[in-house]
């Protein structure tokens, strides 16, 4: 039954992750066919973006080492739209394939962490910025839109709580570069309602208004969803997800990974808030894709419309 | 890190159901001495009430036909306390089981749909309130405490949408009776926030406070913990789960079943909420049953607190 909440947004963005976020840390070789599907049916189940891939080095990602081999292929059954999905560019020599593409979409991947900072990018807070600098300068005068991811914004494995401050420091410091959306991610997470809402409060006492922000939110502690409509009260509507909750961080042992499209989906259609997206055709992809990785889906929407006998 | 949000309660009853809920459709036999077991290591774990099992004929829930059988183990493990374990007795003969063991707390069932009624009840939804009318008013003459269960207060897997109005009749002839609480319960999981706002406003509106209610949600679309956060907006402090998230609904097929009592109390926990809840404890309870039962929690939380080599 549809009972909007009165104050929340009208309409939200999802911003689909599952082929870069959700499949980068699969450990099977997936075919680059196979992705290519999965992509062409997420756009086709109405998601209005989809993050594809990344052009991160092979020896960090080897799940992604076939990234501009996938860009070229969708490139082939899309056409120009292929060049409208937004890819990861870890640093300028991403960059520079995302521009031999023609891309027109690129995000960046920064730390609110020292510790994640070391272990993910080899840098510290301060320093991953000397990397962020050129190539948001580049993409931008490439005409790129460039969006910027902060991880570790609600918690870090080595260094617990992350002071509010300090992320709304990295996020500022991104946009200053030139980034047009900061997407702040649970990365562990942790985060709990009244974090997310004190954290968007923080970003707009900063002169950031919800507008600029997108929330990535993971459900390894069943947090996700509530996080989310902590956000909306606080006004943001761009919310990152994964069909099927494919993914999870390297960093967190337990089997739950992203926010579930799907699950975030049942929430948005309860609400009465507009998003575009053909639940039972996201699900069926995650079906799919889910018989393809061999393991069920995660997301509690896509077992509970899976028939029995399937 | 705690990070309150300004206007929610600030203590929470959890009403843990997990031995009664979450073990009433399990097939295989446990053993009485391991569900005595369950209740005693939930009770040290802080929880305040435990309902232990119910006095249902054992045609209908053969999993608790040893009903009276634990309540007698409970009596002679945990003394006059194991009286203050509420139990569910569906009628009066229910209800005499209850009074001959000396139990204080006792709890009906009630369907807010009448093919619900007609499938658990082999009643209608009128046609009920003879089966609870003699069974309410015996026990308060016994000088017990009852509460109301309300189920299929969301959505009807025959009826599909169910009106608030409807909900809002049943809960109140369940009041007039001399119910002292309501347990407003989302039988099939399908529930999101705006619909759970608007049923406790409607409660309000009819002049029951969300001081009289209880809110029961189950995970089957993850919506379970975004719903507990609607209700804390809109006043409610009392809620049900089952410790690892045991349990669900025979007439869903889907996995997940109530929302689980560690997923819960990290999101208290995050808030700020006193719950006096250990939980540890009560998520090493759940390893424990788990492993008892043969299968992994369901509970995002129990997963993520267990060691990758356990």
């Amino acid at each position: 039954m549809v009972v909007p909440e009165p104050g929340l947004p009208a309409a939200v963005t999802i911003y689909e992750v599952g082929p870069r976020d959700g499949l980068q840390n699969e450990q099977g070789i997936i075919p680059t066919a196979t992705k290519a599907a999965f992509v062409r049916r997420l756009l086709a189940a109405g998601l209005p973006i989809v993050e594809a891939t990344s052009f991160v080095h092979p020896r960090w990602v080897p799940q992604l080492a076939d990234a501009a081999d996938l860009m070229t292929a969708l490139r082939a059954e899309l056409g120009d739209a292929a060049a409208e999905l937004p890819v990861l560019v870890p640093n300028e020599r991403g960059l520079d394939r995302a521009v031999e593409l023609g891309l027109r979409h690129v995000a960046v991947f920064a730390s609110a962490t020292d510790t994640f900072a070391e272990r993910n990018l080899n840098r510290t807070v301060d320093s991953q910025f000397e990397m962020f600098a050129p190539t948001v300068d580049r993409a931008l005068a490439q005409g790129m839109d460039v969006r910027g991811y902060v991880s570790m914004c609600f918690g870090d494995p080595w260094e617990g709580a992350v002071p509010i401050d300090q992320v709304v420091a990295v996020g500022t410091r991104l946009l200053d570069l030139g980034v047009g959306q900061l997407s702040l991610g649970d990365t562990i997470g942790v985060a709990t309602a009244g974090h997310v809402r004190a954290l968007v409060a923080a970003f707009a006492a900063a002169g950031i208004g919800p507008e600029r922000l997108a929330l990535h939110f993971h459900d390894t502690y069943g947090q996700a969803l509530t996080n989310v409509h902590a956000g909306l009260q606080a006004g943001v509507t761009t919310y990152d997800a994964s069909a099927g909750g494919l993914g999870g961080c390297p960093y967190a042992h337990s089997a739950t990974g992203n926010l579930a499209t799907e699950d975030l989906v049942w929430f948005l259609t309860g609400l009465g808030i507009e998003h575009g997206v053909d639940l039972t055709a996201v699900a069926a992809t995650s079906r799919w894709m889910a018989a393809e990785l061999g393991r069920p889906s995660p997301s509690a929407v896509v077992r509970a419309l899976t028939p029995p006998t399937e």
